[in-house]
C-alpha cells in the first residue's frame, strides 16, 4: 500500500470511527437493557428544560415536576383511560412479550410501531371514570427477516392475538435507527468519499439526510430503500443551506449497502457558509425589536390535566395524548352546553392522518422528493421537544411522549406537546349602539383560547400544528410552516445569468442557491361524533336564484340548497370560490327547539389543491389530496390516508382506493377528512431560515348550541388583571 | 273630539315630544354655536373612559391624559404632518369659511364630509419633518337646497378655490343628523302609528332605523330617500331581535317627508324579547370560564406616536389618521431594513374604501338591503368609542377622531382606533434538529406584532378591522363580523311547520326569528409604492407542467411562470382553487442583491366571490365586488370603489366603470385593490349576539428583503418577563 492510500485509508478509518462514536451518541437509546432510556447521559433528544414551576400550590393542575421525580412519575405511570397510551412498565412488558414470541426468537428484527391497540370504539363510549378499564392491549408493527409484520399482543394474558403480514405494497414508518444509521452508510464507499472530497468537502464535515424514495415503479423499488443526500457542516449549522447537488447515494435499508450512486452536479459549487447559521448564541450582533411583552395569569392556568392525558378547561374536555405517528391525538372531544349543563359530544377523535409534499423538480437528485412525513418518517417521532417562553408562552403545560425504541425499549420524549391559553387582544363578540339608536351600549368580551401544541422537525422543515379551542365552541386546526427550506445547488450567482428558457425549478435565493418550488398537504382525520356517532354529511349550497318577472326590484339572490349525501361519492368536495357550500356534519335525530338539525361545520380558510396529474406515480400515492374533502365510514382500520404501510407504497391502501367502494355515509358513523394545503414558491425572506407561515380551518357549531353560548361570560375589568413589574426591578 | 281620541292624542303628542326629546339629546351635537360639541353634557358618542394611565412617566409614548385635558388638548392640536387631519381650530375656521360663502348665504345647507385635502401625492413624498406643511385644505361636501356640491376651502387664503356640482347619480354621504332625525319622521304619519299599535307595540317602545334604499331603477328614486323599519324595545336593549316586519316607511330625507308606507306583515307577531337582552348588566347569572389573563409589558408598550399621528414601532412607521369614512387610513407605511439600515417604503396610503352588503331575500321588505356601509353611512363616523381591556388589551393607546356635524361644528368622537402590540403565543420562526442529524438544536423565536384597531357599528352589525404589522414585514388586513344579525319575523316557530318547497331565505334562530342569509365584501384601496411609486403587477401563475418521455420519473410538477400586467385588464384577478398564482406588486426598477425584483405580494385568506347577477341593480353599484382583485394607475379622485358618491348611486362611478378604460399599469404608480368577503348563513349560534367571525389577507415582502429580516431577534427569556401578581393580591 502507498503511503498517500495508507494515510488516505487511516483518515476514512478514523473518519468512519467517529461519525460511529457520534452517531452512537445520538441514538435515542443506549444499546442497554435497561428499563428505560437514560435520557439525560446518552440523548439530547429526550431530555427536560424548564419545567413550569407551580407558582399556586394549591392549583388543582398536574404539572410535571423537575427532571429526576419526571422519570420516576413516568416509572410509576398507570394508564387511568382507554385511551391513554401505553407506559413505560407496559412498553417494557411489550418487550418482553416479543422477545419469547416464536417469530422474534433468534431473528434479527426491529419494531416500527410499538402503540395501544386502541379499545373498540363502542367500549370507550360506555367507559365512565370508576369502570375497569378494557383490556389493555399494544399494536406492534414490526420488521423480521425482510417481512413486515402486524401484531396485537395483548398485555393482560401476555399473548400475541393477532399476526398478520402486509397485504398491500409499502414497508412501515422508519424507526429511529433506520435514519440515524443509513445517514453513515455511504462513507463504506470509495467513490462517494471521493466525489465528496473532489467537492472541496471534508469528510468530518458531511452531514447526510435520509430522504423517503417514493416510488416510482422501477424494478430496483422492490427493496426497502432509500436515497442519502449530504451537505457541509463547515462554518455552519444550518448545512441544509450548503448542499452537495447532484449527489445521491440509494442505500438499501435493510442491509445498509450502497445499491447506487448518482453524482450529477460535480460542476456546481458549494454554497457558502456565510449568513446561513440561525443561531442566537453566533451572531456577531442582535435587533431588539420590542420590549418584552408576556401572556400572565397570576392566579395560574385555567386548565386542569386529570389523570395525565385529560384535559379540562372552560366549556371543554378531551383526551391528549403524544402518538410516535399523527404527533397528537385528541379524542372524546366535548363541550358543555350553557343551556343545559349537558356535556355533549362534538368528535371521537381528531388527528393529524398524513402529510404530503412534492417537490416541484423533475431533475435526478429530486424528482423524488415527495415526501409523506407521518408515514415515512413519523410525524410524532419528529416533534422534538418544545422551547418553553419561545415555542410556547408562559403558563404552558407540557407533555411527554413516552415511546419504543426499535429494539422496544421505552424513551421519554420530553416536552413534546404543549398546553396554554391565549390572549392575543381579540375580541369574542361584541356591540356598540351608534348614535342612530341613541342608546348607551358598549359591550365587548375578551376572546381567551386553549391552545395544543406541538412542532415536528422533520429534518429542514418545522412544522407547527396547533389545536385551538374557543369557548364559543369553534375549534381551529392551525399548521405552521416554518425551519429550513430543502434548496438545490447552482452555478448562478443572479438571476441575470439564466437564460429565459431556463427553468430553475424555484427562485434563486442566494448566490448558487435555488430555493425549490414544493407543495405542502396535511390531511386530518377527524371522526366526528355529533351528539353521538351515527351523523349526516350536508352539503349546504349557495346557489344562484333568480325572481320571476315582476316578483321583486331584485333579480338575484343566493338561495341555501341543502343535500345530504348519501353515499361516499357524494361527499367528495373540490373547494371552489365560485359554488360556495357550507360543510355540515349533523346529527339527523337531534334538533334543536326551533327544529334545526344540531351539528357542526368544517370551514376553510387559505388552502390549495394538489394540481399534478393523477396518474403521476407520486400522486397516485398521494390521492388523498385528489379532494379538499371526504367522508368515509367510520373503520377503526382506516386512520392513516395514505395506507397503513406508506414508505415506498404504490398508493394502494389509501383514502381514494377505499372511497371507490362508495358507502352509505348517511345517518352512520363518519369520518370527516381535510386536507390543508400550501403552495410554496421560496423567496429570500426564506433564507436562511423562514419565518413562521400559517394557515387553518375551523370546525364550528351551527345550530348545535341553541345560541350564543358564551353570552353571559363577563367582561374584564382592571381589578381582576394582574399586577406586574418588570423582571429587572424584581 | 271624543274623550278617547283625545286621550289618543293626547299620547301621540306626548311620545312625539318624548321622542324628540331623546332625539336631541342622541345628537352629536348640541344646536349651539360652541367651538367644540360638549360631549360629557349631550352626548354618549364621543365620551371617554378608563383612558390608560402611563405606568412609566419617563416613557416617551403620547398618551391621551384625563378627559378635561384631553379636550384642551385637541383645542390646541397642530398639524405636524401633511397627512394629519383637519384639527378642531382648522374645522372651526372651515365653518366660518364656509357660513360666509355665497353659496350657503341664507340657505339651509348641510355639511355631509368635512376633511383634510391631502396635498398632491409628490408633494406628501418630497416633505420631511422640518420642512414647512404644504398649503392647508379642506374638501368639503356639502347639499344646499337639493344639490350636491364638492368644494376646496383653502385654509390659509380663506378662499373655496373649487366649487363643483356632483357629475354623477348618487348623494352624499348621509350625515349623523340625517340619520337621527329621519327615525322619528313616521310618527308623523297616522297610519304609520296605527299599524304600529295593531301590531301591539306602544309608540314608546319604538325602535326605527335609517335603511339605504339602494338603486333599483324606479322613479320614485329620483330624490333623496330612506327606508325606515321599526322594532320594539320593550324588555330588551335588542330591539333588532323585535322587527315588526314587512312594515317600511319610505321618506325623503331632505324634507323628511313620509313618502309610502309598506305595511306587508301584519300576521306576523313580533317576537318575544327573552333571552335577547345581551347586556352584561341584566344577566341573572354569569360564566367566568377563565381566570384573569392578560398581555402584560411592564415596561410599557415598544411603539411611540410622534406627533398624534406617526407611529413608529419595531421596524415600522407609518402615519395613522381617523377618518369619517374609511375609518383609519393608514399612510407613509415604511420598514426598516435590517441590511442597510435604509427606511424603505411599502405603501403610500391604505384604507378601507367600501363595503357591499346584499342581503339574499327579494321580499318587498328586505330585497333593497344592499348596504355599502363605507359611502351610505360614513364608515368612521360609525366607529364607536372602543371599549378598553375588552375592544383592546391592556397598554393599548387611543386615537381619538375629530369630525365635524353637519352644522360644521367640530365634535370629538373619543377612542376612536386603539394601536397595541399582541403575543399570543405564537412563534415567529423555529427550528429544531431532529435525531437524525444528532446536533442539539433547539431555536424558537416568538411572534409580537403591532395593531390597529377600529370597531365600526353600523346599526347592528359591528366590523372589526385591524392592521397588523409583522416584524418579518408582513401585514396582514383582518376583518371581525359580529353585533346582531338584520334578522326577519316570521309565524313560524318550530322549521317543521315550514311547507318543503317554501323558502326562508335564511335560518329559524328562535321562535318567529329568521336570520336572513347575506354576505360581506370590505373592498381596501392599497396604494402601494414598493421602494418607489412606480411598480408593476406581476401574476406568478403555478402551473402544471409535463416532463418530456424518458426525461424524468416524474410526469408533471408546477412550475412559476411570471407574467406582468400590462393594462388594468391583466390585472383583473378572480381568485380560482384550481388556477393558483401569487400576485406580486414589484418595482421593476430594482433587484436584490441575487437579482430577484424587490417586491410585496397580496396573500389572499378565506373569501367569498360576488355572486349576484351582474346586471341586478344592486351589483351594478357593487360592480367593484365583481373581482377579487384590480389593479388601477394611481388617480387622486379614485379613491371610493363605489363612487364618490354611494348614497343611490347608479353604479356609474365605481372602480368597475374607471378600469373599463384599460389604461396602461406596468411600471406605473398602481393602486391594488383586493375585496375581501364573507357569506353568511346565520345559525342559532348567533343569536341573540354573534360570536365575532373574521378573515384576513396579507401584504407580504417576497424578495424585498435580501434575507429573513428578523433572524438576529434574541429569544425569550425568563429573566426579562415581568414579575406578576394577582390584583386581589395587589
Amino acid at each position: 500500500m502507498e503511503g498517500k492510500n495508507l494515510l488516505r485509508y487511516l483518515f476514512f478509518l478514523s473518519a468512519i470511527v467517529l461519525l460511529l462514536y457520534f452517531t452512537l451518541l445520538s441514538l435515542p437509546y443506549p444499546p442497554s437493557k435497561a428499563e428505560l432510556l437514560d435520557c439525560t447521559t446518552s440523548s439530547p433528544w429526550c431530555t427536560s428544560k424548564n419545567r413550569i414551576q407551580s407558582k399556586n400550590p394549591e392549583n388543582p393542575i398536574t404539572k410535571p415536576n423537575d427532571p429526576t421525580r419526571h422519570r420516576q412519575r413516568h416509572t410509576a405511570d398507570v394508564p387511568h383511560h382507554p385511551l391513554d397510551p401505553l407506559t413505560l412498565t407496559e412498553l417494557n412488558r411489550v418487550k418482553k412479550i416479543i422477545q419469547s414470541y416464536e417469530l422474534f426468537k433468534d431473528s434479527v428484527y426491529a419494531l416500527h410501531s410499538v402503540v395501544l391497540e386502541e379499545p373498540e370504539k363502542k367500549a370507550v363510549l360506555k367507559w365512565k371514570k370508576g369502570d375497569p378499564l378494557p383490556a389493555r392491549r399494544a399494536a406492534v408493527i414490526a420488521r423480521v427477516s425482510g417481512v413486515s409484520y402486524v401484531l396485537t399482543v395483548d398485555l393482560g394474558t401476555g399473548e400475541v392475538t393477532r399476526h398478520e403480514t402486509n397485504q398491500y405494497s409499502g414497508y412501515p414508518t422508519m424507526t429511529l435507527e433506520d435514519m440515524s444509521s443509513v445517514t453513515w452508510a455511504p462513507l463504506a464507499s470509495a467513490d462517494f468519499n471521493r466525489t465528496v472530497i473532489e467537492r472541496g468537502v471534508d469528510l468530518i464535515d458531511l452531514a447526510c439526510l435520509p430522504i423517503s424514495p417514493g416510488w416510482f415503479g422501477m424494478a430496483e423499488e422492490s427493496r426497502r430503500l432509500i436515497k442519502v443526500q449530504c451537505y457541509s457542516m463547515k462554518d455552519t449549522a444550518n448545512f441544509y443551506m450548503r448542499p452537495i447537488e447532484g449527489l445521491t447515494v440509494v442505500v438499501d435499508l435493510d442491509t445498509k449497502e450502497v445499491v447506487k450512486i448518482n453524482d450529477n452536479g460535480k460542476n456546481i459549487p458549494i454554497p457558502k457558509a456565510d449568513n446561513t447559521d440561525y443561531r442566537f448564541s453566533v451572531q456577531n450582533s442582535y435587533q431588539r425589536l420590542v420590549n418584552p411583552i408576556s401572556i400572565e395569569q397570576p392566579n395560574g392556568p385555567s386548565f386542569t390535566i386529570e389523570d395525565d392525558h385529560l384535559v379540562k378547561w372552560a366549556n371543554w374536555e378531551f383526551h391528549l395524548k403524544p402518538d410516535p405517528r399523527a404527533g397528537v391525538i385528541i379524542s372524546r372531544v366535548m363541550v358543555r352546553d350553557p343551556s343545559s349543563g349537558e356535556v355533549r359530544s362534538v368528535m371521537y377523535q381528531g388527528l393529524t392522518s398524513e402529510l404530503f409534499v412534492p417537490y416541484m423538480d423533475p431533475s435526478d437528485a429530486w424528482y423524488f422528493k415527495t415526501y409523506m412525513d407521518a408515514g415515512e418518517y413519523g410525524f410524532g417521532l419528529q416533534a422534538m421537544p418544545l422551547d418553553p417562553l419561545n415555542d410556547c408562552p408562559r403558563n404552558a403545560y407540557y407533555m411527554d411522549g413516552v415511546f419504543a425504541a426499535a429494539d422496544g425499549t421505552p424513551y421519554v420524549r420530553s416536552n413534546m406537546v404543549c398546553v396554554f391559553e391565549s390572549y392575543a387582544g381579540d375580541i369574542g363578540w361584541r356591540h356598540s349602539e351608534s348614535p342612530i339608536t341613541g342608546m348607551k351600549i358598549r359591550e365587548a368580551r375578551p376572546k381567551v383560547t386553549l391552545v395544543v401544541r406541538m412542532a415536528a422537525s422533520v429534518a429542514n422543515y418545522d412544522y407547527i400544528v396547533d389545536w385551538e379551542f374557543q369557548t364559543d365552541g369553534l375549534i381551529r386546526i392551525k399548521v405552521g410552516l416554518s425551519g429550513i427550506l430543502m434548496v438545490k445547488g447552482t452555478p448562478y450567482v443572479n438571476v441575470n445569468q439564466v437564460n429565459q428558457q431556463e427553468s430553475l425549478y424555484g427562485t434563486l435565493l442566494s448566490e448558487n442557491v435555488i430555493g425549490v418550488i414544493h407543495d405542502h398537504y396535511i390531511t386530518f382525520y377527524l371522526d366526528m361524533d355529533v351528539d353521538g356517532s351515527d351523523n349526516s354529511f350536508v352539503n349546504v349550497h349557495l346557489q344562484r336564484e333568480y325572481t320571476s318577472p315582476g316578483e321583486s326590484s331584485r333579480m338575484s339572490y343566493l338561495k341555501a340548497v341543502r343535500k345530504v349525501a348519501k353515499t361516499e361519492k357524494d361527499a367528495k368536495i373540490k373547494l371552489k370560490l365560485n359554488e360556495p357550500s357550507e360543510f355540515h356534519v349533523v346529527n339527523p335525530s337531534k334538533t334543536t327547539r326551533v327544529g334545526n338539525p344540531v351539528g357542526y361545520k368544517v370551514v376553510p380558510g387559505a388552502t390549495a389543491a394538489n394540481l399534478l396529474d393523477l396518474n403521476d406515480p407520486p400522486q397516485k400515492r398521494g390521492a388523498f389530496t385528489n379532494n379538499q374533502i371526504w367522508v368515509t365510514p367510520y373503520n377503526k382500520s382506516e386512520q392513516w390516508a395514505g395506507g397503513l404501510f406508506v414508505y415506498q407504497s404504490h398508493g394502494d391502501d389509501t383514502l381514494e382506493v377505499w372511497s371507490q367502494r362508495d358507502e352509505p355515509i348517511e345517518n352512520k358513523d363518519i369520518v370527516l377528512w381535510y386536507t390543508l394545503g400550501f403552495h410554496h414558491i421560496p423567496c429570500q425572506e426564506d433564507f436562511p431560515i423562514m419565518p413562521t407561515v400559517s394557515s387553518s380551518f375551523d370546525l364550528k357549531p351551527v345550530n348545535f348550541f341553541e345560541s350564543n353560548p358564551i353570552l353571559r361570560i363577563p367582561p374584564n375589568v382592571d381589578k381582576d388583571l394582574p399586577v406586574c413589574k418588570a423582571a429587572a426591578s424584581a
